[in-house]
């Protein structure tokens, strides 16, 4: 088989051999196509990311991104933050670090995790390229090809794409207003096990969710911790929006609960700024080894000069009372667009969320929010159609509406301008029963990185 | 058996259940060490970590690592660089970006690239957190269990790391004074096509090569090309080093020869300097694709702000200039190691690098490198056992000296101390036939970040 799979990829290549063929050698055709791992097969850009490059032009409001509003922070304190850190410290900042990540930067995200009733030692914390990475190191020590991970339906989408990139079998667990439903989780590991599949994580984000903008209430939290660990599942929590609260001070972490059974993930991308890349894993001792083993493979080390900043703001800034001021923004925000939902669509639903960047909206009976997005960038609006979030063929019927980036008022136009597209889609589905170019839906849409 | 497993891993966490049984319950034992991926069963610390948390130690004289020396950097006009982008630009420097990383740095990127006769489009380079990123990505998405990875025999440390954690089956090539033997390689992927094995890439690293020291010679880069070509095998091309030859200006990058059948690896850590983590893959276009979703998998982005400050490092200062001064820095460096070996160790023999790091020593028949460490570490100078540089039992009777970071007086003084610690195991060899604790080799050992 190797061989024939050499033979003819040397002919697709169309160089330095005399039997090309009839095979047109070219720039479009891979070359490689033969030597691609099985997990590769699975990378494919999505349709929509097309989309967003159009989406991302000025004129459209784009009700799409997950980009935090960084504008109020004090970038002229922070010039001569950095300035200081390398004039007094650039020979130490500029060089590898520690695989781990520095003693500094992970003492200071033991603190910051104690607004989440989470009391660690800054040796079970490891220092990741956001969050992301920790998301993707867990799953390359925990999951083999075939493997379940049980995830709340809908769910991170950038998170299935790690999933997906490890051939995960993902099985989603139904959501309420509370979050997570507990007797929910406990059929489908009951299921599971019944099956003899094998589950390695359940994969959930208890607060402010992306998609869902609902949060895990206080009372079910002990509930998920108990069912995971008489199921023998372990919890990876997701917890990037945590801190961004509008009404209280955040409930326990799930990780409160149970130590040894949970490992945490934060990130500093929305309670300060993404662009330093800093996020970080809390693990049970023996993981937090594999971790920095598998992430010493995957990078060598973060950025010591990323970690040393943050680590520079959170001691040297009121870093808490410039979140409170990101949750006063974040919380207009929000009202701009429940507001604008009342008044431009009242026929839709959508959740109320207590905190970070999302709404999840509803639509009517036979609205397709896959086949409504390219009218809607037309119409110079944009949103993350629901079938993004989740590893089967659900979600049409849902779209993620974010409030984070826009100004309020760009917020109300953009509504404004959703309610038209909405309005137009309905009246087509009243006159022919469906969208007219409603498609079959397979796979994931992947948003790019401004957009998860 | 995920029932099984399940039963067993809750007793021995020993908490949550009444049926702990007679199990102790504690810290020391993992619970979750029944759930972990096959890939992670190899990941463990090496013996030599532990020793090298010793060799740290001031008093010791480091000829492992493989730090730059970023001293002569100009901390105080990077600092006021810093300062003025995150004025400038701050909220577009500290917000997510492109997951293929931005315009800005890819352009630049294929400017330093000129250096190595590579002309490319930014379209078809993808940025990194450090090239060690685009080891694992390239390995990721080309590489299942139990595929071959052909490279040098020895081979940089890092890349095992990261060959191993994809369960590769590497397979080495040996070298001489100028580099990878063609004729070697010829015959070895003739043998795997004739065992019909699947061979996805050659690894190489042609210039100044880690850990060997010698570059692959100008003649023999076409051939090394043209067999590749002829066995429809990719070459994965890691060029950290190549701008620090002592002597002369670049060869031609293998990637200029064939630039469908090369992925060419670059990095900022060498030149410049490695906090920043700023790393680049130029790869065939289609191939490229998947890096970018593969890496927007594993980290949605690199960071912004370490992109725009090594653009802004590369529009504003004299870089050419500052490696200039690097290679003299390094050349004086390499010329006192050389030299005290000369002195110390004339029974020993050495290979004569043209550039980079690092030089590769032969000791003589019967001494052990990896047990010798222990003793040199005691007698206050630390190395790298050859054997951490195989997949396979060889390289005792090597060790990788690096002339990087120490000073040229630290240097002599690392080698001086070396020889009384040689000659001390060549007497006791002398007496008993062998060192007294030699013991036998299995897996690999990899150094920690600080020592690649």
């Amino acid at each position: 088989m190797s061989t024939a799979g050499a033979q003819q990829g040397r002919g697709e290549r169309g160089r330095g051999t005399a039997a090309a063929g009839t095979q047109a050698a070219g720039t479009r055709l891979d070359p490689w196509l033969d030597a691609y791992a099985e997990r590769a097969h699975g990378m494919r850009s999505s349709e929509i990311r097309a989309l967003f490059s159009v989406a991302s032009r000025p004129e459209v409001v784009s009700l799409a991104g997950g980009m935090p509003n960084i504008d109020g922070l004090p970038m002229d304190a922070l010039a001569e933050m950095s300035a200081k850190l390398l004039r007094d410290r650039g020979a130490e900042a500029l060089q590898y670090g520690s695989g781990q990540g520095e003693t500094e930067i992970r003492e200071q995200v033991v603190e910051v995790m104690r607004y989440d009733h989470v009391h660690a030692h800054a040796d079970d914390v490891v220092i990741t390229t956001g969050s992301q990475q920790a998301l993707d190191l867990v799953t390359e020590i925990f999951v083999d090809p075939g493997d379940v991970i049980v995830a709340e339906a809908p769910s991170y989408v950038g998170a299935l794409g790690v999933f997906r990139a490890y051939q995960a079998d993902v099985v989603h667990v139904p959501m309420d207003e509370h979050g997570l439903v507990p007797a929910e989780l406990e059929a489908t590991l009951g299921r599971l096990a019944a099956e003899g599949r094998r589950v390695k994580f359940l994969y959930t984000v208890p607060n402010f969710h992306n998609p869902a903008g609902v949060t895990l209430s206080e009372d079910r939290r002990p509930q998920v911790v108990d069912i995971c660990r008489r199921h023998h599942v372990l919890i990876l929590e997701d917890n990037p929006y945590g801190l961004l609260g509008f009404d209280a001070d955040p409930m326990p972490a799930l990780k409160s609960y149970d130590p040894d059974g949970v490992i945490y993930l934060g990130s500093f991308s929305k309670t300060f700024a993404p662009g330093y890349r800093v996020g970080w894993a809390l693990a049970p001792h023996a993981i937090r080894e594999k971790l920095v083993l598998a992430s010493e493979a995957a990078i060598l080390s973060p950025s010591r000069l990323s970690q040393l900043s943050v680590a520079s703001y959170l001691q040297t800034f009121d870093w808490y009372g410039q979140i409170k001021e990101f949750r006063q923004e974040y919380r207009e925000r929000r009202d701009a667009m429940l507001g604008a939902l009342h008044e431009h669509l009242p026929e839709l639903s959508w959740t109320v969320p207590a905190g970070g960047f999302y709404t999840w909206v509803t639509l009517p009976e036979g609205l397709d929010a896959k086949a409504m997005l390219p009218r809607a960038v037309t119409n110079l609006v944009a949103y993350v159609s629901g079938t993004a979030f989740y590893a089967d063929d659900q979600g049409a019927d849902h779209m993620r509406l974010s409030f984070c980036y826009p100004t309020p008022e760009r917020i109300r136009e953009g509504v404004r301008r959703l309610s038209v597209v909405v309005r137009a889609e309905a009246e087509l589905v009243e006159l022919f029963g469906t969208s007219h170019d409603a498609r079959p839906h397979s796979g994931i849409d992947i948003p790019g990185p401004d957009q998860v």
